[in-house]
């Protein structure tokens, strides 16, 4: 019988809660499976007193994380404070350099240093291990260093924000407006109070970045992807997509290309059949194309504290079974930094939406802007007023304007990212629309 | 620069090449990933004349399996013969007794003497690996040995088998009959000449019993596992379940409940907008119901040279790796055997179709069979005669009856099994249908 392996737990929120009474509800599985217990010896949190139920009563309490990471009653540093800086990066270091292995969820962190962390792991041969800061209880970060090691990844994608999935979901299924869908996410706490992170495709992205590292073994500065939110989606949109057959999601899509990686967090069109439209409230997925095993989709919580927990004890797992390499799957010293490339000559699909003055020559002067850009339409819908796109919609004018105006949804054929800027340029300062032109690429996957 | 991982590879059928195939394209991603090369020192083949293409002239050839498995030039023995019998295991047993690490992609054998040749490898201190055993491409044995390690399994299902799936699919949406279907799947090599251990559902039982082992730390009986093919299945079940809302998928479902362990491989029917009914053509799924992780479902493809060949290669990499565990993750001796549970009191709605014949008081004596057994339907659908609820339904006599007959499709509340099979057994009796009733279940996924 080994020793067993000791833990300290830095951070005693739900997720943390969640691993305690994880460790607690399967200790004879663990043994049974590792030959050895897993035992959380140390723990630290802000606040000592607050009633937090069972499970911690042989544990020594640490004021100080970063003490907890260093104290040598426990081998494997678990970080579940959060925060891109401060006592969660402090700690993450101080273990590290005394040779622990760390487990952590902390995808802000690991966005910002994660390569300098990864670096630290390697110089002190030990594991960071961060399955849980990617799509929950999704195994996505095993798939990519495991399963797919053998593999070219050539593609990598996925809804990976449960709150802006879950506000889509609501405003599709039950035609909520984006601002009363995000109430309900607060409210069942699916998003915080200052939604802008989430909302504004930043989680997503962080993920992504982590993602591509994974994936293409190449570094992507953060401000090379091209980041969108959902709040300028609204419920004209989702019932026109629905109309045509699609849906919206807010997706991340990373591909490596000959020329660079293009990486960007935007809201999509998928069709309804698609298995991404499948993927509903706050569930998360990653679809991944290697060369070899294909395409893999892989479908999952992304979020709560009994899934997010399952992630962090399978690092725990992979570090008593002694499986340790680097991070990032290679040596930070071979990772390239990835040539991330504009948008701009990004080919695809378009669902443009524009709220349109019912005037003569409104039309004529829309599609002239479009073909002046070689954009070609492969479909225009236009409702007579009162018999809307969406529901609601009616003949009367919009707020703020003289005249009535009418939702028409045009399909593009491929077309570049800047032509379809262009030509919506121009389209805007006609003046023939009352708002600005909505335009949402059309994914195939 | 570490020694390289030597593989000694038997059986160079369509995945054996695509091995080779694929550590000669990523050699180089393999050394960097890894820090030492992967090299394969010895193969052995049927035929050592067959025109096989590149990447194997450094190579020592062997007539015999078994001599490669015990030759000391390599250090990890893969193989790719199949067959549950004969010189796969035999050279299996070789290379485990040798104290070799061992890769085999071959569920039949597995199904049939994994637990042995599992014990042996724990005796010898070696990994057993088989990722590519089940469901190809997909990683599922890693996620339940690893990722979902410290989560109590209640339920693994899937989509197994990618030869019925490509059936299903043809005749769902091409209108394909069963045999147009399997013709089709045999030009393309999808399916074997005699394909009756593919349709029959045999082949996706070998893989549930294995997921059962994984998923339940149990070993089922494989004559426990209760197996319906797809051979029963008409166009008319088809287009009916499609009028219903529903995809006709062949399923395989492992349950552990408190009573034991119910096993089961059937068609089922499942609702269109489901994920499950996404799963198109070859493809594979596999969901996973895990107490903390929460309900994952994983897709890819099923078969192919490529995507087995990928998850070969994974099996290697753990290995490189020095990652060795008992191969159902638990050592052997704990695996305790699982208590089958006979299907009859499996609690379930049910879809019946019954060819009953046009005369006064059929639906009378039918209803009232159902609800001698208590059964209770949710809905009827009975179209007139030459209004069919499948195409070419018309008011004909079915072959070798002087009476006109027409399809009734029952949707049922929920009912046991036992219940409903009685209750058929006297519809039949009574003479009123014109063909076996069709009864297949429906499952909420």
């Amino acid at each position: 019988m080994s020793d067993p392996l000791t833990l300290g737990v830095a951070g005693l929120g739900t997720v943390g809660m969640g691993l305690i009474q994880l460790l607690a509800a399967h200790a004879p599985r663990l043994q049974q499976m590792l030959g050895r217990s897993v035992k959380v010896t140390g723990v630290s949190a802000r606040s000592r007193d607050k009633e937090r139920g069972g499970g911690l009563d042989d544990v020594r309490w640490f004021d100080d994380p970063v003490a907890l990471a260093r104290d040598p009653s426990n081998q494997v540093f678990v970080e579940l404070i959060g925060g891109e800086e401060g006592p969660a990066k402090a700690a993450i270091e101080a273990a590290l350099r005394a040779k622990k292995h760390v487990v952590t969820a902390n995808k802000a962190l690991l966005a910002k240093h994660g390569i300098a962390l990864a670096r630290l792991a390697e110089e002190n041969g030990v594991a960071l291990n961060f399955e849980a800061a990617v799509a929950g209880g999704i195994p996505i970060i095993k798939t990519l260093r495991e399963a797919l090691a053998a593999n070219r990844v050539k593609r990598v994608y996925g809804i990976l924000n449960g709150t802006c999935n879950f506000i889509l979901t609501k405003m599709t299924d039950e035609h909520m407006s984006f601002a009363d869908a995000l109430r309900e996410a607060q409210e069942l706490g699916y998003a915080e109070a200052d939604p802008s992170f989430d909302v504004g495709g930043f989680d997503a992205a962080h993920k992504l970045s982590l993602l591509v590292s994974l994936a293409f073994g190449t570094v992507i500065d953060f401000d090379r992807i091209h980041v969108e939110g959902i709040e300028a989606i609204t419920t004209a949109d989702i019932a026109a997509a629905a109309e045509l057959g699609y849906s919206i999601k807010l997706l991340g899509v990373a591909s490596d290309t000959e020329d660079g990686v293009e990486a960007r967090v935007t809201p999509v069109l998928v069709a309804e059949e698609s298995a991404l439209a499948e993927v509903s409230g706050v569930t998360n997925c990653v679809g991944i194309d290697g060369d070899f095993a294909g395409n893999l989709l892989l479908v999952g919580p992304g979020a709560g504290a009994k899934p997010t927990a399952s992630a962090v004890a399978s690092d725990i797992v992979d570090i008593a079974r002694g499986l340790v390499m680097p991070p990032f799957i290679r040596s930070t010293n071979v990772l390239a930094p990835a040539r991330g490339l504009d948008l701009g000559t990004h080919l695809g699909n378009y669902y443009v939406r524009l709220y349109v003055y019912d005037r003569p020559g409104a039309m004529a002067a829309i599609t002239r802007r479009m073909s002046d850009e070689n954009v070609s339409l492969e479909s225009i819908v236009q409702k007579r007023p009162g018999r809307g796109v969406h529901p609601g919609q009616a003949a009367e004018p919009p707020p703020g304007a003289a005249e009535p105006a009418v939702n028409v949804i045009l399909i593009t054929h491929d077309t570049t990212e800047d032509a379809m800027r262009k030509a919506l340029w121009a389209i805007e300062a006609d003046g023939h629309v009352a708002e600005r032109p909505q335009m949402i690429r059309i994914e195939d996957l």
